[in-house]
C-alpha cells in the first residue's frame, strides 16, 4: 500500500463532467490499495475571471487582498471535488491552504513555502480520507493567505509528496506526458518514458509548457519521482526521476522551440570595464529577463553586444538602451523580433562529442542561418529565425533519431 | 469617537461600481473619527452560481462542502472591497470568518455562534485598519469552514457588534428603512423612526424582508442598537431598538401581509385526546413550518381542525393529512391556496383596548370576510382571501392614521 500525491489542473476540473472524471481516477488510485492525497487549481478561467473582478475595482490591486481574491478559485475546486468524492460513496475531505497550515512567507502572489506540517493530513488520511488540498495557497505566521505564483499547484502536489514522502507525484495534464519536441510540430514527435530533473528543467525554462522549472527544481532536491500523465487517459506518461544508466546512453533526449523571442544589439559600445555590467543591471531592475547574451570583442576598443528576451520586454528594453546608449557613445541599438531559438536537451551530451556539430549541420542543410548559440553540459541553443523554426525542429528531431524508441 | 459595525447585503456589492460606492460610505463613517468593522455578504447572484455549480455535481452536496463552496462569495467581497478601500488611501484588512475565529457549532449550513473572539479585530482597530469581515461564516473548533444559514451576514454584524460592544450596528439595505408597511402596496407608507425589537420580531415572521428574526432576536438579547439604512442615500433610516416611553403612545406601528400561505382544514375529526398532538408532530417530523391554528370543538364529539403553511409546503402537508386522515378515520381533508395574512403589530396594544374590533370593522367595511384571527400580547393576524389582501392592507393603515407622523 502506497502514497500517492495526485495534481489536476484548472483544465481538469473546468466544470462538473471533468470534476466527476478526476473524482473517478481518484477513486480508481484508492481502490488500488493507496492512500491518496489531490492536490486542484483553480476551474478553467476562475482565476481569470477573479482577475478581471479586481481590474475593476483598481489598476493595482493591494497584493494581500489579491491573495485573499484569488485564494477562492482552488476553495472551490476543493469543494466540488469533494462534493464528487464522498457522491461516488467514498470518504473524503477538502482542506485550503490555511487548514493544512502551509506556511509561507509574506511574499504576497509569489510566497515561498517554508514550511508544511503534516499532522492535520496524516490524521484525516489514518480515518481513511482522500485528502483534497487547495493547491497554489499558504498562509503566512500572521494568518494571512497567500498565492505561489505561476506554477503555484505543482508546487503544492510536489512539496506535498515530499514532506509525506509519498511513492509517487502524479501531474495529470491534457497532453499524453513530456515528448521529444512538441506533436503538433512533429508528427513523429514521440513520449518520453522518463526524463531526468535536469534535463527537465532545461526543458520548461526553454519553452516547453508541461510543469513550471519551480516544481522541478523541488522535486529534484527532495528526490521526488514524478509522474506527468493525462487526465483522459489510464496510459502510462512520462517519469522525471534521477539519472538512470540506462539514460545515458542517450544524448539528445528532446528539443524545445521558443518563438517569443526578440534580439537586441548594441553596436560600437566603447569597451570599458563594467559596462557591460551596468546594462544588465538597469534591465534587471527594471524585471526585464534576459536569455542569451553575446559579445564580439573587437580590436580597436569597441565591441558590440547582442541579446535575446521575451517580447513582451521588447519595448521596455529598448527605452533602456536607448538611455544607455546615449549615456556610453554607442552608435546604435538596433532588433530584430523576428528571431526564434531552439534547442536540444540531454544529459548525454556530457559525455558524447560532436553533438553540437552534428545539430549545426542538420541546420546547414536545410539553409538555415544560425545568429547566435548558447551552451550549458546539457542543453545548447541557437537563435534563428523565427520563420525557419518548424524546419529546424523537424531537421534536428530526424538526425538525432528522436522518433525511434530507444 | 465611537466604535460603528457597518453591514453590505449582496445587492450593495454586485459589481465593481457598487462596491466602490461601499468603500466611500465606509471611508466616510471612518472620517467622521469612527473605529469601523464592516461586515459583507457575497457579491449580488456568486451564492446562486455556486449553487447551482454544487447541483451540478450532485442533487445532495455533501454539507461540509457545500459550506467550503458557498463561504469563497464572502470571501470575494471582502478582498474587492478592501481592494477599493486601500485604492482611496485609507488602511484596511480583509478577515474570513475562521480568520476572526468565529466559532460555530458544526450544523453545517445553519450552524450556531458560540463564541467570537474579539482579539484579532481590536487589535486591526487598533493598527488604524477598517477591519472587513466575510458575513454568514465561522469555523468549528476542529477548523472546518461553517455557514450561519439565511440572514447569516446580518447575524454575523450584530455579533460582532454585541462583542466589540459597538455604539452602533448599521445594517445597509436597498430601502430607505422599515415602514408602515410596503410602499409598493400603499403608497402613503411612511418610514419609521424607530422600531422596538419586539415589534420587529414580529414584522420579521410576518413577511417584512428588511431583517431576519434570528439577528433581532440577538440585537434584543444584547441590547444592540440597529440602524436600518439605505446603501444608496445619506438618510438616517430606522432605528431598532429598546422601547422607549415614547413608543407607547403609538398602538400600531405597521402593517404585515404575506400572500404566500395556503389554508388546510381536517373535517370531521374524531374528538380523541393526543391526535391533534400527533398530527402536528408529523408535519414538524417532514420539516413543514405550521403557522396558524384553529381548532372549532363540535358537541358531537367530532370536530375541525385548520392551519396554514407557506405554499412550498403545500403538497408535502397534503401527503401527511391524507395519511392522518385515513388512519384516524376523519370525514376529509380541504385546502384553499387562495388565502393570504395580513397582521397589525404595535407594543401599545397592550395598554390599549379596542384594537382587534378597529381592525375586524375596517375589514367589515370593505366586504372582506375573515377566514382565521390569531393574536399575540403586540400583534393581530387575520387570513382572508388573497385577491382582498392590497384592499385590507390599505384599509387598516388608514384606520389606525399610519400616514401620520405621531
Amino acid at each position: 500500500m502506497g502514497l500517492v500525491v495526485m495534481k489536476f489542473g484548472g483544465s481538469s476540473v473546468a466544470n462538473a463532467e471533468k470534476i466527476k472524471n478526476v473524482a473517478r481516477r481518484v477513486i480508481q488510485t484508492r481502490d488500488k490499495g493507496n492512500r491518496v492525497v489531490v492536490v486542484v487549481s483553480a476551474p478553467g478561467d476562475t482565476t481569470d475571471d477573479l482577475i478581471t473582478m479586481a481590474e475593476g475595482i483598481t489598476p493595482e490591486p493591494d497584493p494581500r487582498e489579491m491573495d485573499m481574491l484569488l485564494a477562492t478559485g482552488e476553495q472551490i475546486s476543493i469543494a466540488l471535488l469533494g462534493m464528487a468524492i464522498k457522491d461516488k460513496g467514498c470518504k473524503a475531505i477538502s482542506l485550503t491552504g490555511a487548514q493544512v497550515g502551509i506556511l509561507t512567507d509574506n511574499t504576497h502572489s509569489n510566497a515561498k513555502v517554508k514550511h508544511i506540517p503534516t499532522d492535520k493530513i496524516r490524521k484525516e488520511l489514518k480515518r481513511g480520507n482522500i485528502v483534497i488540498v487547495a493547491g497554489f495557497q499558504g498562509v503566512t505566521e500572521n494568518e494571512d493567505i497567500t498565492t505561489l505564483g505561476r506554477g503555484g499547484s505543482d508546487l503544492t502536489a510536489v512539496a506535498l509528496a515530499s514532506v509525506l514522502k509519498a511513492d509517487v507525484c502524479e501531474i495529470f495534464t491534457d497532453v499524453m506526458g513530456v515528448y521529444t519536441t512538441d506533436p503538433r510540430v512533429v508528427p513523429e514527435a514521440r513520449k518520453l518514458d522518463t526524463i531526468s530533473y535536469d534535463e527537465m528543467l532545461e526543458m520548461a525554462g526553454l519553452g516547453a509548457q508541461v510543469m513550471q522549472a519551480r516544481s522541478i527544481e523541488v522535486a529534484k532536491k527532495f528526490n521526488i519521482d514524478i509522474h506527468v500523465r493525462s487526465t483522459f487517459s489510464e496510459a502510462e506518461g512520462t517519469f522525471i526521476t534521477r539519472e538512470v544508466q540506462k539514460m545515458e546512453d542517450v544524448v539528445v533526449r528532446g528539443i524545445a522551440s521558443d518563438k517569443n523571442q526578440a534580439k537586441i544589439s548594441i553596436i560600437d559600445l566603447p569597451d570599458k570595464p563594467g559596462e557591460a555590467a551596468r546594462m544588465f543591471k538597469d534591465l534587471a531592475d527594471k524585471h526585464i529577463n534576459v536569455d542569451m547574451i553575446i559579445q564580439s570583442s573587437a580590436s580597436d576598443g569597441r565591441n558590440d553586444i547582442s541579446f535575446t528576451v521575451g517580447h513582451k520586454d521588447l519595448s521596455k528594453t529598448l527605452e533602456v538602451m536607448e538611455r544607455i546608449r546615449r549615456e556610453l557613445g554607442a552608435k546604435d541599438v538596433i532588433h530584430d523580433s523576428n528571431v526564434a531559438k531552439v534547442s536540444i536537451v540531454g544529459v548525454g551530451m556530457r559525455s558524447h562529442v560532436g553533438v553540437a556539430a552534428k545539430m549545426f549541420s542538420a541546420l546547414a542543410r536545410e539553409g538555415i542561418n544560425i545568429e547566435m548559440i548558447s551552451t550549458s553540459e546539457i542543453k545548447i541553443s541557437c537563435v534563428i529565425k523565427n520563420t525557419q523554426v518548424d524546419k529546424a525542429v523537424k531537421a534536428i528531431h530526424r538526425v538525432f533519431n528522436l522518433d525511434k524508441k530507444k
